[in-house]
C-alpha cells in the first residue's frame, strides 16, 4: 500500500496484483473491525449489517479511493475511512435496491439478499444504519490524523454523491424508466447519478486525504472518474447479458426480464463493447499528467473494463 | 432569535411565544429553500422529499438546536444547518417507519403518508435521500461560517445518533419487541435510542455552533437532553391513549392496536404522567448553572411535557 516506485514494465502486472490483494485484505479487515459486532444490541440489525457488507463484493469504490490517495501521498490510515465510507454507502444501496418494493431480488453476491435472510423491516434498517455509519466514519478519520478541512470536503462529496442529485436520484430515474423507451442521453444521465456519482466521489475522497490538488489535477481526476464510471455501467449491462448467475453472484438477465433500458438494448452488444474500450482509453489519457504515480488508477480502469463478473 | 435579555418574569411567556413563532418560521423557510425544488429532476423524488418535510411537524428538534445555540452565542445562520439536519433525519425516519414493512401507517401530520401518496419505492428513496441531505447540510454550514472542527463534531454526533447505536438501532429493538412483554429497563433503552439519541444530538449540535463548553456545561446539557428525551416519549405514549387522530395528525391508539409496549401499558396513565412531570423538573434543574440564558431550553422542556398533540 506504499507509494509505487517506478517499476519495470514487465513487473507492473505482478506489482498491481500484489497491491490489489493487499488493498482488498486491508479494506475487509477495516470494515470487519469498524462494523458493530454481532453481539452488540440490536443483534439482528448488526448481524444484517455485517452480512450485507462483509465477505463479498468487488470493492471497486474502496480500490479507487486507495489508488487516488496513493497518487497524492495520503496516509493510508486516513484513506481507510474514505474507502470504507463509500463501500458502506454502496452496500446500503444494494440492500435497499434488492427489496421487494424495488428490484425484488433474492440473490446477491451468491447469497440470499438481506431481506430474504433477515426480513424486510430489518433490511430497511440495515440500509439506513449503514448510511449513517458511512458518514460517521468520515468524522472518525480525525482520529487517524485527517485534517478537519479534508473531512468537511469528503463529507460534502459523499452527501452529494449519495443524495437526490446523485445515487438516490439515479435510482428514482431508474424506477421511472422501467418499461419505457428512453434515449441514450437519459440513460447516461441516469447512470451518471446511479453509479457514476459514487465512483467519482470514491476517487475525489481518496484524493482529499493527501496533498492539495491543483485545479487541473482535480479536473483530470474528474474526467478519469467520469469515464470509468460510465464504462463500469456499460460493462455491467454487457455482463448481465453474457455471464451466468453463478459467475455474477447475482441474478443474470434481470435487466431484460425487468424490461430495463440498458446500453446493450440501446446500442447492441458490439457497439457497447467498443464504447467501453473507448472510455478506458479516455480514462488513461486523463491520467497522463500525473506520470507513473497514476499507474494504480490506470490499472483499475483496465480491471473495471476487462472484468468477467 | 437574538440572545435573550434578562426579562421580567411576567413577560417570559410572551417573549418565548414570540421566539417560538420566529424560530418555526425560520426553520420552515430554511428547509423550503434548501430542499431541492419540485422542478428539479427526478421530480417525483423531490416532490416526495418536500412533502415529507414541509408544512407539518412540531419541529421539536430544530427548536432544541436553536435554543442550545443561543445559550452559547452561536450565529443563527450556522445553527440553521444543525437544526435542518436533525429535522431531515427525523423526517426520513418517519417516512421509513410508516412503510408497510414497518408500522404500515397511512396518516401522518394529517396527510396521507409518503408511500400512500408517492408509492413505496419512491418513499424508500425519499427517506434515503433525506438522510444524505441531512449530512450534506452539515458540510454546507462552512459557507455560513462554521469552523471545520465544529462541523466534524456535529457530524460525529449526528451519525452516532442516527445509526445502529442510536435511532435505527432503537427502531430495530422496537420491531423485536412488538407483541412481547418487555420490562421498563428495556423500554427505556429502546426509547433512549429511538427518540432520545436524536433529541440529545439536537441540543449538542446546536451547542457545537457556539463558544466551547466546559465539561460540566456539556454534562448539564446531556442530563437536560436525556430528561427531555424520555419525557417526550412518555408524553407520546400518553397522547396515543388520550388524544384523537384529528388532534394528533396521525393514527391514535396505534400502540395498543399493534400490541406495542408503552409507558402507559407498563406503568399506567397516572404514574406515567407523574414520571413526565418529574423529568421536566430534572430538565430544569440541569439548566440551573447556565442562569437566565437557558430560559429557552427550560421553556421547551415545559412545552414538550405540556403539549396536547
Amino acid at each position: 500500500m506504499s507509494a509505487a516506485p517506478a517499476a519495470e514494465p514487465d513487473s507492473d502486472a505482478r506489482s498491481f496484483d500484489r497491491w490489489l490483494r493487499e488493498a482488498l485484505a486491508r479494506i475487509e479487515a477495516f470494515l470487519a473491525e469498524r462494523l458493530p459486532g454481532e453481539q452488540a444490541e440490536p443483534v439482528d440489525l448488526h448481524r444484517g449489517m455485517r452480512y450485507a457488507v462483509l465477505d463479498g463484493g468487488k470493492r471497486v469504490r474502496p480500490l479507487l479511493a486507495y489508488a487516488a490517495g496513493e497518487l497524492v501521498g495520503a496516509p493510508t490510515a486516513v484513506v481507510d475511512h474514505a474507502a470504507a465510507a463509500v463501500e458502506l454507502i454502496h452496500a446500503y444501496s444494494l440492500v435497499h435496491d434488492d427489496l421487494p418494493c424495488m428490484d425484488d431480488d433474492v440473490l446477491r453476491r451468491g447469497k440470499p439478499t438481506v431481506h430474504v435472510a433477515f426480513g424486510e423491516a430489518t433490511a430497511m434498517l440495515v440500509g439506513d444504519a449503514l448510511q449513517a455509519q458511512a458518514f460517521g466514519l468520515l468524522a472518525d478519520a480525525a482520529r487517524a490524523g485527517a485534517r478537519p478541512e479534508a473531512i468537511v470536503r469528503m463529507l460534502a462529496e459523499l452527501a452529494c454523491a449519495a443524495g437526490s442529485l446523485g445515487m438516490a436520484g439515479g435510482q428514482a430515474i431508474d424506477l421511472a424508466s422501467v418499461g419505457r423507451r428512453i434515449d441514450r442521453d437519459t440513460l447516461q444521465r441516469m447512470h451518471e447519478r446511479k453509479t457514476g456519482a459514487m465512483l467519482k466521489a470514491s476517487v475525489l475522497m481518496g484524493a482529499d486525504c493527501g496533498r492539495p490538488l491543483s485545479a487541473d489535477e482535480r479536473q483530470a481526476l474528474v474526467v478519469y472518474a467520469d469515464a470509468v464510471g460510465l464504462a463500469f455501467q456499460i460493462v455491467d449491462d454487457i455482463l448481465d447479458v453474457e455471464a451466468d448467475s453463478g459467475t455474477l453472484g447475482k441474478t443474470a438477465g434481470k435487466d431484460a426480464q425487468h424490461d430495463k433500458p440498458t446500453y446493450v438494448s440501446l446500442l447492441g452488444l458490439d457497439q457497447s463493447k467498443e464504447l467501453a474500450q473507448s472510455l478506458r482509453r479516455q480514462a488513461h489519457s486523463a491520467l497522463a499528467g500525473f506520470g507513473v504515480g497514476a499507474g494504480r488508477l490506470g490499472a483499475l480502469a483496465d480491471m473495471i473494463v476487462l472484468r468477467k463478473s
